[in-house]
């Protein structure tokens, strides 16, 4: 009897390990075209605009997804109309910063190629001088890495990108970037963007239901500020440092965030309700960067799926 | 002769599930009720006073203390002399920012309900607007939420909070709050209320003996700066960010404790003499974010157990 | 044929033990002796200096490196030429702050001991009054206690040291400190001091071959400022907080470090180019905190090892 239950335990470990050489996709190779722009964009509810610098034309950059061993093509085009020289930096890439992450002229192109070794949620930037002001201007996104193993992680029911980062009242100013005399911290590059409690004119939040695990991949691109990332009325349910599925921490009431860095953060609600992630430090929530979350039964289906992991 | 072992290790580890259950706690509720109260308070060691904003007439306010799984029935009573609006937010809850942490003005009284999920040490605070100034004037506290397994942490001799905030030289001014421009960082709204080293006013200390396992829950009030905790002369043995027993760290030097956040660390001396509990970001321990602890064989055996944990 | 199978497991398990007890050094006592030194040392690649305050003449000050579990008797010799007292503090012993980290006179000497119990990277700095002072002005260093067991951690390859720290226009103004209002971030002592990229000036820089895991011992002497430590063009194969093999972390793009912590980061590059190590905090990178290392099959052999594991 003893010994069936042994033989039968093997069995059982024998069809686990199949399951997940099954569930493992095979490595492809993903080309990913982006093309630097400036352009006019609204940093708040109202429609305020200022010159923003660009991936594609939208503050953050288009989200790039692969999984852990493709290889990514990139291609970097620098808008003819530019009058800036631009670059890429993907956090997800380990080449050489002189040559792959170099500059170019308006009007030209670049490629490199490189392979998503570490899965994950990464930062990327344009890292052209003077970078703070290329990042502050909004050239930034986010990679995600999906595990190679589609277990590695919990099944997310949802899932949503905020990125963080400083508006400085005059972007041509270099020396108050210097300074770090920012007026404002954004989410995903607007002010109050996703929080209709404190800006009547807000129009867009984050939708889930009661218990739904919704996975936020949260990137600080600063350029200068640390973020203290808490979800008010919520827990992190897990927090994964650099979105690697072996960094799993518990029950986490907040996660501090380096400039440059990003992380893997799921929230599950018990109840119908709001939740507001902000960041905790209060001068930083208290000049934009908040995003509130609506978990409801009546959550619309298409929120945190597809294009609306992350909300324009 | 294998089979009899195999047997004797399932009995073995019965015993200890049957064991580990028996330590368990049975989930009770809680009722816990505080009254919003302004209050003219010392921040120094002087006796130089502000005028604070608290839960109970007390910063930090009162230690909540219950058992994983445990229900809190908080009751929030806004003093009638009140001249604010207040309201609770604990970090401990999962629940709906817009409804349960909403504000009730002066004589008004508020409910709810929630049960505490997570194991930890979990930072409390009113989030009333302007919420930086809330927590500036000292609304906040800790909830400490005992593991229900009660040997998921090695057992503390000692247990002490700490909770870190910011003295602004004008509390009525929330543009300086904003700017960032606090001139004292405070360990339990004291300017330096532990250490007599550097101040000769200071008559209160933490106390334990050489060889205890010395508990220390912190928080960061904030409302804006992070803080680098480092035990002067001394090594936090484990770190549990959150307090979550699952998240543990050993032998750290520092750890990075972002506004609003809040950590158990674990602390043994040796040998007899004193360390000193610091935000090792030297502006805030030079300007008052000092704790001393003094390891003696004749500590007084009341410090670091029950009302004691908090040395008012 | 099971019981086969379970004896030869255990007798390899046995010899796995054994071979591990083999490799555990047995403790021992390591003399170390400082001067403290007050002198003129440069700050940049163009030789400008500053009066610096110093450990054995030079910033940072000397590598300690010893084992878990060895004594260490450490001996401070304030110069006869000093104008302040200094002290000693190390991040590595539990101790009594108040006698063994005291403050001693120009021309005396102060002794103390301790057991390194801990493994890791731990930070060491001047405790004397204004400490803030005594950091920014470059006396501090770092201890790295290897693990008794060998194994411990993956072998390294190479291994550098690095040590953020502010440059103060005034270093004899300890208000601008207080004020956090720093010029620049350097690492080593130097602005720009291993970026031949940004300063022309520059002749130094990090070297490793491709494939190889260099292990860089990073530690945060602030006195203020966190750090946001990123590869740029690479990731952090392995982050050890404090430096403790029991505390690793994964596939880290960025890993936040307080002022006065330390980290052990690996970082293997898979191709020929270079990286840039830097604190993401843009205005400290663009001020002078990045290192530069440069992975070639023809890097010099002689870097990284001994007493090139810190880059004079």
């Amino acid at each position: 009897m003893k010994n069936k239950k042994s033989i039968l335990g093997l069995n059982i470990a024998g069809l686990v390990v199949l399951s997940s050489l099954l569930m493992q996709a095979e490595a492809k190779t993903v080309k990913v075209t982006m093309h630097a722009v400036e352009a006019d964009l609204p940093f708040d509810n109202k429609g305020n605009t200022y010159r923003a610098w660009t991936f594609d034309g939208k503050v953050p950059g288009p989200v790039v997804r692969v999984t852990e061993g493709d290889t990514v093509e990139f291609t970097l085009i620098n808008d003819k109309e530019s009058k800036n020289s631009h670059s890429m930096d993907f956090h997800a890439a380990r080449l050489d910063v002189v040559e792959d992450f170099d500059s170019i002229k308006p009007g030209e192109t670049k490629k490199y190629t490189f392979t998503a070794d570490h899965p994950g949620v990464f930062f990327y930037h344009c890292g052209s001088d003077p970078m703070i002001q290329h990042i502050a201007r909004g050239m930034f996104g986010v990679i995600i890495v999906d595990p190679k193993d589609s277990n590695a992680l919990p099944k997310a029911d949802r899932e949503y990108i905020l990125i963080q980062s400083e508006y400085y009242a005059n972007p041509d100013d270099k020396k108050i970037m210097m300074d770090n005399d920012w007026t404002n911290i954004m989410f995903n590059g607007g002010v109050f963007k996703y929080d209709p409690v404190h800006d009547s004119e807000a129009t867009r939040w984050l939708q889930a239901k009661p218990g739904e695990r919704v996975r936020v991949y949260f990137a600080n691109a600063g350029p200068n500020e640390f973020s203290s990332l808490h979800p008010i009325a919520g827990i992190w349910d897990r927090v994964y440092p650099s979105g690697n599925p072996k960094n799993v921490m518990y029950g986490m009431q907040t996660y501090v965030v380096g400039p440059g860095d990003a992380v893997t953060l799921d929230l599950i609600s018990p109840v119908e309700g709001a939740n507001a992630i902000v960041n905790h430090s209060m001068r930083s929530a208290h000049s934009g960067a908040v995003a509130v979350i609506i978990f409801s039964n009546d959550a619309d289906p298409e929120m945190g799926h597809g294009e609306n992991i992350l909300i324009r």
